[in-house]
């Protein structure tokens, strides 16, 4: 039942499901990531995350494995399936962000070229996002110039921390100066809480994506708005999955309690922004439903910030479940809500091509 | 206009307010805070928090200094302003829990002391809750056991961590074990996260209530959930201020990554339950409104735990705005649904006494 529901034709259904933060990774990238666990580099959270789903025996762990280095039969048989029409592929969590600056230079590049060959073979199934070597920003603006203009991937990815280090940090703004000249996405993907502050999740085993990683990420998110990325950047558009990584639900509290520290002057990090923190969600951030398929929270997260803000992923090969896109069609959308949560949006915030992909 | 309408007579308006999470404290503990602050003991997330209220000449900290001393006109002027007719009074974080062994002992007893002095002498409007020691145990049963059954107080409070340790673990059990056999709440109350896990929070401003807090409760709840407590104490009540401090959002991935962690086998620490994380929220846990008043995440929340599990508290001092009162009264309730928001669910939870407190 559930199967016939959701692999309808397009035309017939009204709309594309364009899924707008699916996870791949080139076979060497992985490579170098088995490498690093088995040298013993990289640190916690890497080897947490990555030395599971390289090395177990488990079939989640061999599903994503063999998930993530498909673009070909394998993933359009799961897209077939999950009815899953056009999927936006990056480099999957942690990206570069755990190489040596000149390992993540390279590994950018192979993998921007890789990803720029399966959009070419198949226009209609794939679009991609850029990777960059954050810790050289100067060829990280570079790299995102080429990747974008000559390669003609669609946004930037960027899995939380570098090595401890985020995006409310002067050294990173080129990059960010970048995305707002060349008016693509960044896309801020989790990772697992960075080594100084991972331990209490680790040691009860919630550091990974069952929580730890949306800590992470809203702590992210968070940093870049409350130190003023945005008042610097007001034209950066910010991507989240998750349902925004929870920071919708906090909306309210994020405002009282922050603009109460800003009155105190508890901290001298916490400046007058230039917008309320809610503000900030409704015009810099779009968010995507990845592995938050539950109608509740997607229809909550709507109405703080926005229905034209929030779209539709599947976060395969982490969360394929079909039943996932059944249970998003039931959600009581008009169609023209239906149509934009599933294809429109993204079409807009990633700039797709609607001619190429076969959008209805 | 605003006032006009909060502050109706309970008969008339067909229900008392009963606030549930309003913090307080004796002016023995904040000056043994004081002197901590002083002498530089007690870690850095202590000091960001409490160094903050009881040394800075801000309006806010004067405002919460003042408000948290005082169980007579000052605040039940402003319960009175606020249309709050009933507050269930505890000791405000960190508690005891940053005390010596000894100290947090007295400190303990002198709290319960002093709030049941209160109740009694104000049984319309004030209840309370108890604190303990809680690094000695067998002391904490005892003094848990006086508190409820001698001097009348309605829960137990923990404010998270007890040191950077959380009741997951096993030296804490038998005061679990106290609470379920006496039949009280455990409220878990915010803290600034532990120390080991603080330092990102910290430097960026964001340690405290708004946000670090919800990070901190929240994985101390889902690791008391995911370490099998309430397994073990499946009669265990407990009660989540700030709408669940966010796992209500959460509710889909944390079964849904959970059940994955379970199956791939990755940590040897996450284990089967005999429920999922889902029904754990809705048939363990009750939460309250304290600073989360606007409407979405309180609809949001009781679609997910249940209309029956949520019920109003104002987080006075912290959030004394009579404007979220008048948020809440604007919820599109039934009636019914009103009386119990306000007044029924607090007082089966708390075991109030409904003449006692001249319940509607």
């Amino acid at each position: 039942m559930t199967n016939i529901e959701i692999t309808t034709d397009p035309a017939e259904r009204g709309y594309l499901r364009i899924a707008t933060e699916e996870a791949w990774s080139p076979q060497e990238v992985m490579d170098e990531w088995a490498r690093m666990i088995r040298a013993d580099e990289g640190g916690q959270g890497f080897h947490s995350l990555i030395g599971h789903y390289t090395t177990s025996d488990s079939a989640r762990a061999r599903f994503v494995r063999e998930g993530l280095v498909s673009a070909d039969e394998l993933r359009l048989g799961h897209m077939a399936a999950g009815g899953v029409d056009h999927a936006i592929l990056s480099l999957t969590s942690p990206g570069t962000q755990v190489f040596s600056v000149d390992t993540a230079r390279e590994m950018a590049r192979l993998s921007n070229d890789c990803l720029a060959e399966i959009c070419r073979d198949n226009p209609q199934r794939f679009s991609g996002m850029a990777s960059v070597g954050w810790e050289d920003a100067g060829t990280a603006v570079k790299e995102l110039e080429r990747a974008v203009g000559d390669l003609g991937l669609k946004g930037l990815m960027l899995n939380s921390h570098i090595k401890g280090h985020y995006l409310d940090e002067q050294q990173f703004w080129p990059v960010l100066e970048a995305c707002e000249a060349l008016d693509v996405p960044l896309y801020l993907h989790p990772q697992t809480p960075n080594d100084d502050i991972i331990s209490t999740f680790y040691d009860a085993g919630l550091d990974g994506s069952v929580f730890g990683f949306q800590v992470e990420t809203s702590l992210h998110a968070l940093k870049m708005i409350t130190s003023g990325v945005f008042d610097r950047y007001p034209n950066l558009r910010m991507v989240l999955g998750h349902m925004g990584e929870g920071l919708p639900f906090w909306a309210y509290r994020l405002d009282y309690m922050h603009g109460g520290m800003v009155r105190s002057g508890r901290y001298e990090v916490i400046k007058k922004l230039d917008r309320t923190i809610t503000e900030y969600l409704q015009q810099n951030v779009w968010i995507t439903s990845s592995g938050m398929p539950a109608p509740e929270p997607i229809l909550f997260t709507r109405k703080v910030v926005g229905a034209d803000r929030v779209m539709y992923a599947m976060d395969y090969p982490y969360n394929y479940e079909p039943a996932e896109v059944a249970m998003q069609e039931s959600i009581p959308f008009t169609p023209a809500e239906r149509k934009a949560f599933f294809q429109d949006i993204a079409i807009d915030v990633f700039g797709l091509d609607r001619d190429a992909i076969g959008a209805v």
